[in-house]
């Protein structure tokens, strides 16, 4: 079968240069008889992509020096208790901004170490928009905010960045990092599972400003504990070398794809023209405030979830895999990231025109 | 560059034959139009690797039905702090045997959340020797004795199964499991990082017994609780995919190769000709106690650590690599897992006995 274009939330598509390069080098990375899977991470070959790899992300988003980089395993999900642990300080007192699945996740861990305080909740809304700042209660005593910047199941991305006064401003961008620019200095923190725009799953990147680190709750388990993967350049244990090395491969199609600016432009392109399909249709509709539209999750509804088997099936044959929504919300999400082309998407808006005149 | 000798203690060595079906189907997977890489974890075709590798591993080390295999991330320094967390209940008393690097790792992390006994301890033979049972001042009332199997920097291993009455037993098997057959019956709790025996880094092997799963302290992170991952079947979040996926095509090999036990005598035959080439040397030294030492790593010094570089350096102009000893030990070492062939050791002691004749 030829390559199957693939819509999946995470893991999810990888350019194509990227798997032909791991494929070439897969039984002898340049020249050193073994592959990057066997080496050790201490050696100096391992250690030169683990460089270049970082070094290549902080010229992407233009990390300034004072923040630290780290290639972290288990996912957003470890992040949701590696957040608090270490940041929540003595006060055990932080602000969380509610949008929907991601961040109630988030939520739900942290309240185990310290008192939460749900500064803004979309919940009114259902979920299909984002609190405006001027709604926002944040508490000035708070250790930091903590958002969800795209929330992958409901569809709604911020299209700005939330003002936190001095309070340090953590960010989940497990499913819209290296989609855009990002003013790394707004931030805190930075975290993002891997397993959309960067790599494959296993690997988690961290961005913490410095003066963040160090101050771990009494009892914190160490592998939970920014300080000591700061102070072994994240090889306090053995990294997840392999995913470390796919996501450096990465990075480096998008510098040569011309940068995150450039990603922004498609990407927006690539999100005008579904959600224009779907707006323009009258048999199509997504449910989010025009505004608050996300660049890289598309969520789409049928209008008789009977349909839906019979779209799927008929996507399926057409080469459009990854389309079912999420179990929670039903219909169809379409996830948009950076290595889904342009012409993924026009294929996917003339399949759907084509379904809709067979069926509407 | 052909392909090397590789003798890295791990990341390491992994069956040709595994690395060049991973290459094969890396941008298409059985038809699927995809990369593993690119697959949602809970789609057919990965539910299908994945519940393949658990079933493989299962038949590989006779796991009884009632106890659960999990595929996790964070590596055997994880468990560290999930074993006591999970295990130590509302007693907070654990028994730990001292053996080496890795048992001390353990045993700090488990002082974290517990009273750890040091039920015996290697260090009066500067861990060159395993404390014998007879020796152990086991605690009646400990909710489980920990110990290390193999000590992957001092080459020290059981080669014998502890037996601790009614108390569950738990082994760190990160550089030993799958090199021979082990009765799981005999155990609460195995874990193993997959860098050594098992696969990429990045996922790490839990077989847990069903009865301790569910008991974990107050104020455990969620995702150091074996619980929702027990129920999630290993995806409680999006667990590490392609790693999962080539740990069991390792597997599979391994079956086809005639299982552990087929394992357990060439991995035995590979010790004992390295071993022999060092004790009949007169020049090459190994410190480590007979009947303990490891079939996996095979510390061994030169009389003079001046000669370590050009032993190093010739080494590896002969295509033999990863023979630097640990930072800690110094000297080489020589890691000869499942992946090293007999024929690697082979041409190993061949350049062993020639450089003795030059140097010695």
């Amino acid at each position: 079968m030829a390559r199957v274009y693939n819509f999946n939330a995470g893991p999810a598509a990888l350019p194509q240069v990227v798997l032909e390069q791991v494929r070439d080098e897969l039984l002898d990375w340049h020249g050193s008889g073994m592959s990057v899977m066997e080496m050790s991470h201490r050696g100096k070959e391992f250690m030169a992509i683990a460089a270049q790899a970082e070094q290549d992300l902080r010229e992407l988003l233009a990390i300034p020096e004072n923040y630290k980089v780290l290639f972290l395993q288990g996912g957003a999900t470890t992040q949701f208790a590696m957040v608090p642990l270490n940041l929540m300080g003595e006060g055990r007192r932080a602000d969380y901004i509610h949008t929907g699945a991601w961040s109630k996740k988030a939520i739900s861990e942290a309240k185990k170490f310290g008192a939460v305080n749900i500064a803004a909740s979309g919940e009114e809304s259902g979920f299909a928009a984002i609190p405006p700042q001027s709604a926002w209660r944040l508490d000035s005593e708070a250790a930091y905010v903590h958002y969800t910047p795209n929330e992958t199941i409901g569809g709604v991305e911020f299209h700005w960045i939330p003002e936190t006064g001095g309070v340090p401003l953590v960010g989940d961008f497990s499913s819209t990092l290296l989609s855009r620019p990002v003013d790394v200095s707004r931030f805190g923190l930075i975290y993002a599972g891997a397993q959309k725009n960067v790599g494959p799953a296993g690997v988690t990147l961290v961005i913490v400003r410095e003066d963040l680190v160090g101050h771990a709750l009494p009892g914190t388990p160490t592998i939970l504990d920014y300080a000591p993967q700061v102070e072994n350049d994240s090889m306090y244990n053995t990294p997840a070398t392999f995913s470390w090395y796919v996501a450096g491969l990465v990075f480096a199609h998008l510098k040569a794809q011309g940068g995150l600016a450039a990603m922004a432009e498609i990407n927006q392109r690539k999100a005008k023209l579904l959600y224009r399909t779907i707006d323009e249709s009258g048999f199509y509709r997504n449910p989010v405030a025009i505004a608050d539209r996300s660049w890289m999750n598309v969520p789409f509804i049928l209008p008789d979830a009977a349909l839906d088997a019979t779209f799927l099936s008929e996507a399926k044959a057409a080469g459009l895999l990854g389309l079912k929504g999420h179990r929670s919300v039903g219909g169809m999400r379409a996830s948009i990231y950076n290595a889904v082309s342009y012409e993924a998407v026009e294929t996917l808006v003339a399949f759907m025109k084509d379904f809709q005149q067979r069926h509407g």
